[in-house]
């Protein structure tokens, strides 16, 4: 069965408000194995809105509406619906009660045209409203099926849980199960190649997606309950696995942070950061997981040469023959923070976020990260060829926390695979 | 002239991500005064895109398509609409060779594929993408414009402004131009109700929103020229002035960290965070604001008790006895960061952001900010009366931003409105 979801509301159009209503419905949808091919947004505007719902039915037997309940001339959706079904609307008493009290229980005086929101289209199911006056309705005719929702989020999304998913239940014949891995630093098209013949796969289907700097695969399988879902997944999962190896932070984990906090945690590893372009964004982050106070117990953000030397021990000598945007002044900034705080592993940050100024030595988007456990120094040079600051920052703070994982996850063993971190700074 | 907004994109229909490009895109049109009639989302299929490009042009002259312009075969946009237009695509040897550098530039392989992203509808203008390597279009023939920007927001929000509003502004017969007032610390209903009778006003439109624990207020003028717009605006705006004073951060300001960093640049201030709850999201939104580094030297995330004992010299009997969430350990915060960083301001937040475990003393939601010039210091606590953590983490860091804004504009004036530090300290 397919959907399409109706947004009506000319503070969409206007971009006022962030239509979060479609991506909640949609993700839900999927959930239940209905398939959303398309969305629409209209304003507050009879004819609009009636074009809208008649092209919907050409391709769906579904359609969920979303906002235009509200008790102003402009509220259009269920007069118009109840208009295409060709249905005559009543006042239900039940209703209409119910609104009087909401008013009452407020204190308020109700305007009259508020009692619009007691108007029902004949033959459609109400549904209950317990976060606002307006109630949804459903109306089934002709194999066609309508589903009225509020317009705010916190009355549309219990709403939808509590009357609609056990009304769809009945017409999704099957479930679709997804799967997400996660990786970093191998980038979207990379990612696509090596498991392109995956790519041509039906069900489970695997899709590729990018985001900030980072890609991700998402393995999708329709089968008739979840275990079978599964069965069908795990071989392909374990293929991707096998393709992809560690630039697989995590399946099904919220961020490379989240996956990092895990990963320390496991192993009973600390981390500390000093962060010069990313100015805090890596403590941010990665104390953005609840629980991250068993990892991370100090930062520092080094924004100037001068606290560079004072607090962190950058030599003064470095920072001025190399610049603050070298390898050299990154491992001294991660042996200082290391020594600081007496985490595991220290972690530097400093680069070129943008826009550019007056004596940048480099290009913008030139990153150093150091990452050391006072023995032994891990050093990664980025070069993100963008300007844009948010950018160079966020994907900056997500390698230095990556850079953090991939240590964790060789640590001990691998240390040897770093240089020694004395031999490297003598080396200066 | 209307316009229709597309987007592509299959992550949208399956509500993997929010659509936050349609919003971006209406607002800047109406601000350019091209009327959004409809926005519609259509996945990676070459017969619905199709389609739908067909339906809008029916009803505008101009339409929007944001996404799928990646290198995946999935990527459609382009090729989708030079088939509407019948129109051939050539490689376009310079993009080509920008794409190539770009990769090198990054150090990775180029995969074949990419060089898709070359591909150009003849007779079409292309746009630059400083931000990534998929180039724009706009194509326009038969009175009919197509422009179709990259999907990632980064990419998307930089061309358009570059590249698309200059196009568009010979379509536009008159210009609607706003001002934003932005207040903090006086909430939505109560800014509202102080400038009730210029809600009802017609032109210029004054227009209340609300956000994360900010409130602003939109004053909107329609006019054939920007001179006649602000001849309109300026009375409205200086009534708003005297109605909500220094409730107010900034007008047409992006955020209060950016106020603030103006303000203290303006007066030669530097400020320096000593962060617990915030874990480094104070430092990072003041960074977030390019030239920061005039304002802000060093900061310091004390996320455990034991750092800010050592680091910042908080009296561990002080912890003990009266918690890390607490006033005393706020203003020893403030002081330790002060003396450690030499900024004019030491700022500390200390709280419980959530979610609740074992040992929580006080209620989530409760955060103590302390500021202090050394001398003086200016304590605030706040209960969110909310337990959600990103919310309780991103309200504190904008309250303890917002104190050093409220401190700055009255230094040194003021200063005798604080707490002498010490004799604060000594009391406990």
């Amino acid at each position: 069965m397919n959907c399409e979801l109706i947004s009506v509301g000319t503070e969409i159009l206007l971009g006022d408000i962030v239509n979060t209503n479609s991506q909640y419905l949609s993700k839900r949808l999927a959930d239940l194995g209905i398939g959303v091919l398309h969305q629409s947004t209209v304003g507050d505007n009879r004819e609009r809105l009636l074009r809208a719902i008649d092209e919907a039915f050409r391709e769906n037997e579904l359609i969920i509406l979303t906002g235009g309940l509200g008790p102003t001339p402009d509220d259009l959706t269920k007069e118009v619906c109840a208009e295409y079904f060709a249905l005559p609307m009543y006042t239900d008493e039940a209703i209409a009660d119910k609104i009087r009290g909401y008013f009452v229980k407020k204190g308020l005086e109700m305007p009259e045209s508020n009692l619009k929101q007691a108007l029902i289209p004949e033959g459609s199911i109400t549904l209950q409203n317990n976060n606002g006056t307006a109630p949804g309705s459903i109306i089934e005719k002709d194999g066609k099926i309508a589903v009225i929702l509020p317009g705010p989020p916190f009355e549309m999304k219990p709403m939808f849980e509590e009357s609609v998913v056990p009304f769809l239940k009945k017409y999704s014949e099957h479930i679709i199960l997804s799967h997400n891995v996660r990786t970093f630093g191998i980038g979207e098209s990379a990612m696509s190649e090596r498991v392109s013949h995956l790519l041509e796969n039906a069900n489970p289907s695997v899709a590729p997606y990018a985001k900030s700097g980072e890609a991700l695969l998402r393995v999708t399988a329709k089968a008739h309950n979840e275990e079978e879902a599964e069965k069908l997944i795990s071989p392909v999962l374990d293929e991707i696995k096998n393709l992809l190896g560690d630039s697989i932070y995590g399946i099904d984990v919220g961020s490379v942070e989240e996956a990092t906090v895990k990963l320390l945690k496991e192993k009973g590893l600390t981390v500390a950061f000093a962060e010069s372009c990313t100015g805090g964004y890596c403590a941010k982050r990665v104390t953005d997981i609840a629980g991250a106070s068993d990892v991370i117990h100090c930062s520092v953000v080094s924004y100037s040469n001068d606290i560079k030397n004072k607090v962190l021990g950058v030599k003064k000598e470095h920072l001025d023959r190399y610049t603050a945007v070298s390898d050299i002044v990154a491992a001294e900034m991660a042996k200082g923070i290391k020594e600081m705080s007496g985490a595991d592993f220290g972690v530097s940050v400093t680069g070129y976020a943008g826009p550019y100024y007056e004596g940048c030595t480099d290009e913008i988007g030139t990153i150093y990260i150091a990452v050391t456990d006072g023995e032994y120094v891990w050093l990664k040079k980025l070069s993100t060829g963008r300007t844009d600051r948010e950018y160079n920052r966020y994907v900056s703070a997500s390698n230095a926390v990556n850079e953090v994982r991939l240590c964790a996850a060789a640590y001990p063993e691998k240390r040897s695979e770093g240089m020694r971190l004395d031999e490297f700074i003598s080396t200066y």
